[in-house]
């Protein structure tokens, strides 16, 4: 059951503490923002010593209030935070804001007030949004608390960081969108993204949901509110903050978060069906293919551009993103040819070489044949619509009914149509967003959301995975043990012999079979310290290796595994602090070394899924099989990586665990190394 | 001595020829703008049939001119190209610009055409512009044909796109930045790239110069063209169209273009110091940092943002594009801390945390601090400066004043600030620009920006390299005859003996020493064809090998070339028909067939330069010895490229030249294929 988080987003009243006339203090400007709003709901400012505010009677104090305030925002420095949240729930509040900065983001003290306070909150069945945020927006309910630059839209925002949706809201709304509903997390002492995303998921006029998250405490129920909104049809676009060492250490300081490796986020979009963006930018341009009526659905891209110089250079942009330019066939090319000068091209791309300026209606004549063509998923016009109007204003009209048009050619066909154009504010593109078509600035813009919305309709994103019941935790994590414990989880291991004496080394080489190999126990890096020998051909070679590599521990004899063509992968599992164990596989050798060829799921994962992550790897052919190369046992790597991420899923108190190499041949994978951090 | 251009760009009088009243026609455009420059010079209206054009005297041919006009401007359909063309230069014309499409691009006659029109132009000592171009610009002179929209500013232009140029100039007016020359290259026929970038390398008021080309005609020329104003301080950055099969196509049919291959525009751009871009955007984004007084010189950046979100979304990004954030020192942090709010944080990024609202002298004062620390060679100010301004008028006048200071800290310390901000449009922006500070819309943008700057100004290209002398022509393309005629030129291969029969095969080897290598002769690709047995180690081997391997043009036997560590490269050379021969170096194998590993250069190359070429592989390491492998012959493997290259371009009749694989061991490079294409 999610969270009721009505309160928060429409509340019937509310309270602002520590209102103020002073126009450098928040109280002043959320004080403003909650008058805005009196129409909808009663507001009561609270002032300890002002009799007035804002031309308002003010408030001594909740207890004054004649009736119990819905919803209270603290606009009160941290040292004030117990007192007024504890008379805020006094006062009978269902939810609080708290502004205040300078607690639990600067250090243990603070966290524990955060704490302390959270269990008040809770105990009173009430909701507490920060501290450390910003404030509060709901477009339908006229709610604009810290917000005020805010305008109405389809985007619902999760964010810990007031600027980073600021930013947000104005670009979107350059771009003819806006917020439906906005939480400033801060902190997330109480409400955390999770309970926002969720009620985001549910929320009717939220259509696309955008999430700056530095710190995503219960990283898993996050994943799952997140992957809840996908399958309601709503895309989460997420911008993860502390994807780089100084992004982490800014974090670290921002919100005092406790950030995850940035793989561990990739796997939870993978799992959930984010899409992971970097900047507001991507964002905002994502947000308008995603919320248009139509969006793109395969690689194959026709370009209409009114000028060669423009054509070229957007069909090497759409190529350097993936995306196709299919040669249009006769049919379609004798279907444009009447509407272009003889100048123009007729394939793909299409130039209008001046048809524009001859017929403004060329602007939805020609894009019409290609959409209704059936030979392309997506048309892009990249040009100069807009620029007829900008210069002359006597064409404006004329120009926009041709915008319209083109809107209209696009939903009768039902094939989506984008716009690049320098003149986004003339009224002809404003024609087309209010038909559906996004409008971009850039071209380049333009076509790498195109590419990207493309594999987001693609994809089939399996969801986020139960945790196994834990099993009995284990008690060592030495070399051999690791190995056994692994194998009773379903990896396959060559047999591998403990000896203590070259009398048992040898008589295990005789039984096992030469070549051998020979590894000391008890060392955590057993090749770089020098702990393994291999390739040991016979009893000498083995004697001498075995002088050469004393140990304490004892030493491990194992016949070696050859095979005419394999490939070496790393599997292993890392526990995040908030996204608990994930997978990663990986290929091993120069692969790892030189490229960091992996890729990761949250754990545990099926074998299926492990499979189709092997093949986004970019050395997959070597595993399929390129260049005459003989395919190697894939689905039987999956298999072993699939186990692996079980046992780690049922083993909480590893840290860590890894098969590294996981030797793949033409017929089986089989472990050559196996390690385990408790 | 570069081609004196004057005439095109400052003549003292310029006729019209199509001049018209029809605003559906260019020559209504192009008569419009002539006139606005008649303060500056005789404008003549030329029109066949009508007395008065726009409101002035209208001559019925150019013959009845009073004077000779300095520029001749044909706005004639392609039809009458040649007849006006005559008349211009009977009538004294220096220069021509024909607009009209249809010709050169249009296919083989109209390349015909083109061709005698400007053999008869040249006679007369004049200049063509174009056909098939839209006109052209020079501040200074105020000159502004067919490109009314232009404004002022250091950027000169060529372009292949009037379309192109045209959003060059609307996104550099928006980043305050404006347009010195401009020349619409159309076809081509006579004044090409290289003509008019030579030309504006010597143009005072040119600082920096933007390249829109399909095709580079005399490409070395350019590229020579391109270093000397890099030379000259003028950075030349190149948009290249075609570097895609799709764009290919729409290049050939927009000007009939000759296109490079995307790796030979690399070549000249490595050899030039050009900085190759995709976009208009990317173009005007490098432009602001590279025209600005102070260039990033180095990877250090330092992060100032007013809110904490902000700077972890920074510094993400500037980590992925590979610039560094240096944590700041004790003594710099001390510096910061009573400048900030508790809640700032003072090492990198320095998070604002509402210092600005406190007081906007903050905006100069913090970044102040950096900017003189000696700590980092970049500021980058991301957030909200100019939103005071545009949220409360009474803080424009301060919120400016905080922008000039921070200009001019910047230009105290000799360390460039970069600004992004939403809030382009405000005063304090403006305030910013016209101190040299630029201003970006986002982040991405910005850092991207700052870091390919910053290779910019490492980076020491080495110029254009000499074609030697011809050799005498190559007499035929087979195996033996490659390898003998490139070991010759300096590169080494293992013996190699041609063989007829089983007898004289096996003296081979027994004279070479076992293993043997077994190659049929006279197939251009052995290896696929079955033509190559590696490893024979025996007589029996060797005689079975030849007996599966029938060959009328007999066989090779070859020492095998064993090493305990190796690393394979492909080294060729190919000849572009623009740029002449391309050197491409690369790892072979994997590398090869799954990442395309390679790096280019033009040829003939020098050791040192191909050294360095290799050491830009990703695959680098395996050259240098990564992680315990030794390193191999990285000098010798960057001399037998060097030779090939110079051997490439001593044959103007190979097309192609290949060592494939040049086997790279600790202590040599030897190749172990070779192959001619006449």
């Amino acid at each position: 059951m999610p969270r009721d988080l009505r309160p928060l987003f429409e509340p019937r009243s509310v309270a602002i503490v520590g209102a103020s006339n002073d126009p450098a203090k928040w109280g002043q400007w959320l004080a403003r923002d909650a008058l805005r709003g009196e129409h909808r709901r009663a507001v009561y400012l609270v002032n300890r010593s002002a009799a007035e505010v804002q031309g308002r009677r003010s408030y001594p104090s909740l207890a004054e209030l004649p009736e119990a305030p819905e919803l209270v925002v603290l606009a009160v420095p941290a040292a004030a935070f117990e007192e007024t949240l504890d008379a805020s729930l006094e006062a009978g509040a269902r939810a609080i804001v708290a502004i205040a900065a300078g607690l639990g983001e600067a250090g243990e003290e603070g966290r524990a007030r955060e704490v302390a306070a959270v269990a008040r909150v809770r105990a009173a069945g009430a909701l507490l949004l920060g501290p450390n945020c910003l404030g509060v927006y709901d477009a339908a309910a006229e709610l604009a608390l810290g917000t005020d630059d805010f305008v109405p839209g389809p985007i619902g925002l999760a964010s810990q960081s007031g600027n980073v949706a600021l930013e947000v809201s104005l670009l979107a709304a350059e771009a003819g969108l806006g917020v439906s509903r906005f939480a400033s997390l801060g902190n997330q002492a109480d409400l955390d993204a999770a309970d926002v995303v969720e009620a985001l998921a549910e929320h009717e006029p939220t259509r696309l949901i955008g999430v700056y998250c530095e710190d995503f405490r219960d990283g898993r129920a996050f994943a799952r509110a997140a992957h809840a909104a996908r399958q309601a049809g709503k895309p989460v676009l997420l911008l993860a903050g502390g994807a780089s060492a100084a992004g982490l250490r800014a974090a670290a300081s921002h919100t005092g978060a406790l950030v995850s490796e940035s793989a561990a986020v990739d796997a939870a979009c993978r799992a959930a069906g984010m899409v992971r963006i970097s900047s507001t930018r991507e964002l905002v341009e994502l947000a308008q293919l995603l919320l248009a009526p139509l969006r793109p659905r395969g690689r194959r891209l026709a370009i209409v551009a009114d000028g060669g110089g423009s054509a070229v250079i957007a069909a090497d942009l759409a190529a350097a993103c993936g995306l196709e330019l299919p040669v249009l066939s006769d049919e379609t090319a004798e279907r444009l040819a009447p509407l272009l000068p003889p100048t123009g091209t007729t394939r793909n791309p299409v130039d209008f070489a001046g048809a524009g300026e001859q017929d403004l209606r060329s602007y939805e004549r020609v894009p019409r044949v290609l959409l209704e063509s059936g030979e392309i998923d997506t048309v892009l016009l990249t040009g100069y619509l807009g620029g007829y109007s900008a210069t002359s204003p006597e064409l404006r009209a004329p120009e926009t009914d041709a915008a319209r048009g083109l809107a209209r050619a696009a939903s009768e066909a039902g094939v989506p149509v984008v716009v690049q154009t320098m003149y986004g504010r003339e009224t002809p593109a404003q024609a087309l967003r209010e038909g559906g078509v996004p409008v971009f600035r850039d071209a380049e813009g333009a076509l790498r959301s195109i590419a990207r919305v493309v594999r987001y309709e693609a994809e089939a994103p399996p969801g986020v995975p139960e945790l196994p019941r834990p099993d009995p935790a284990l008690a060592g994590d030495g070399y051999l043990e690791a190995r056994s414990a692994l194998a009773a989880a379903g990896i396959r291991f060559p047999d591998a012999r403990r000896v203590g004496t070259v009398d048992e080394a040898l008589a295990a080489a005789a039984e096992l079979g030469y070549p051998v190999a020979l590894k000391a126990l008890g060392l955590v890096h057993k090749s770089d310290a020098g702990g393994v020998a291999l390739g040991l051909a016979t009893e000498d070679d083995l004697a001498q290796a075995l002088a050469a590599m004393p140990s304490a521990a004892g030493h491990a004899v194992e016949p070696m595994v050859t095979a005419r063509t394999s490939v070496e992968l790393i599997v292993g599992c890392r526990r995040d602090p908030r996204f608990g164990p994930i997978l990663l596989v990986g290929l091993g050798g120069i692969f790892a070394e030189i490229l960091r060829d992996v890729a990761v799921a949250l754990a545990p994962a099926e074998p299926g899924e492990v499979e189709e992550l092997l093949l986004t790897l970019r050395g997959a052919p070597l595993l399929t099989g390129a260049r005459g190369r003989p395919p190697l046992a894939t689905r039987a790597a999956a298999e072993a990586a699939a186990a692996l991420s079980r046992f780690a899923g049922a083993h909480p108190e590893l840290a860590e665990v890894e098969v590294n190499p996981l030797l793949v041949t033409p017929s089986e994978a089989v472990g050559l190394d196996a390690r385990l951090v408790l």
